[in-house]
């Protein structure tokens, strides 16, 4: 009898003021949530006290989880350049969190985790929620930046069990 | 005789492969240079190592200095939102070094930073090595990003001296 290998992966859906986190762990065929649910930063908090809190969050997630990969959301559409600053300092407090505790770092676009969750590229939020209920067991519908953080992780476990199509490049 | 106030402050002119930064010293009138240098990172790095060394460079550079004041250069223009997501990840490890540290982080546009040291906004590289080597008493032109940086730093104390218009806003 062949021992089933456990995978523990981090899923993080970054932003400034409410980043997603989810923690899973696959064994076999079975996937479970370990814990999950977002870094939530009020408007009153300066941004660069916010990207502190998401970078300190992280490293107790990984502290407490010891996950062997991190998934991230890739880049994505927005409307503008400075969006794409703000969110590109939030990855960045993510991504070095991960890179010091010498974790592999894998982006997937956000059409490629819906169609991993769901099978439509093209899902909705509930939609997306519901699956993630569904495969994971959980009682409720995880609240929805929590939700798309545990559907990374579960994107990347597909990934691994080479269900996905391309291989993430390691960023 | 009042006592002349010292004034310590960390530039930095972010980027992946190459990072410029300077510290000076303002005294009354005086201005001098305590170190400027850039972090070179090869393109075999990964991106996410960069970011931890870029960040650990910067937590030193506060350990040895202990500035007051961070200056960094403002929301420049990119080509397209790829690059600022990459330069929007360096800067949120720099911006979360310094918020790390307590530190007050200001943001300051190129334009702005030219017209600080050589009194035009469309200054070229030569022209702002070439003057920030004579306000520091430097020996040589800076490296470029070094010198930059230094510039960064120049025009907060410029800037906390009432030199110039309008106050930046803090990050």
């Amino acid at each position: 009898m062949t021992a089933v290998r456990k995978m523990i992966i981090l899923g993080i859906d970054p932003s400034l003021r409410s980043t997603g986190f989810g923690v899973i762990e696959v064994k076999g065929n079975q996937t479970t949530a370990l814990c999950h649910g977002h870094v939530k930063n009020p408007p009153t908090v300066l941004p660069s006290r916010c990207l502190v809190r998401i970078s300190d969050a992280v490293t107790k997630l990984i502290g407490e989880h010891s996950p062997e990969a991190v998934a991230i959301e890739g880049l994505v559409y927005v409307q503008n350049t400075r969006i794409a600053f703000t969110l590109g300092q939030v990855r960045g407090v993510i991504i070095a969190a991960a890179a010091r505790n010498d974790l592999p770092i894998y982006e997937y676009a956000p059409r490629k985790v819906k169609q991993a969750v769901t099978g439509l590229g093209g899902a909705g939020k509930t939609q997306v929620g519901n699956m993630v209920k569904a495969m994971l067991g959980l009682r409720e519908i995880p609240q929805a930046d929590a939700g798309d953080a545990l559907a990374l992780a579960i994107c990347h476990a597909h990934n691994c069990r080479g269900v996905q199509i391309k291989p993430p490049k390691q960023i």
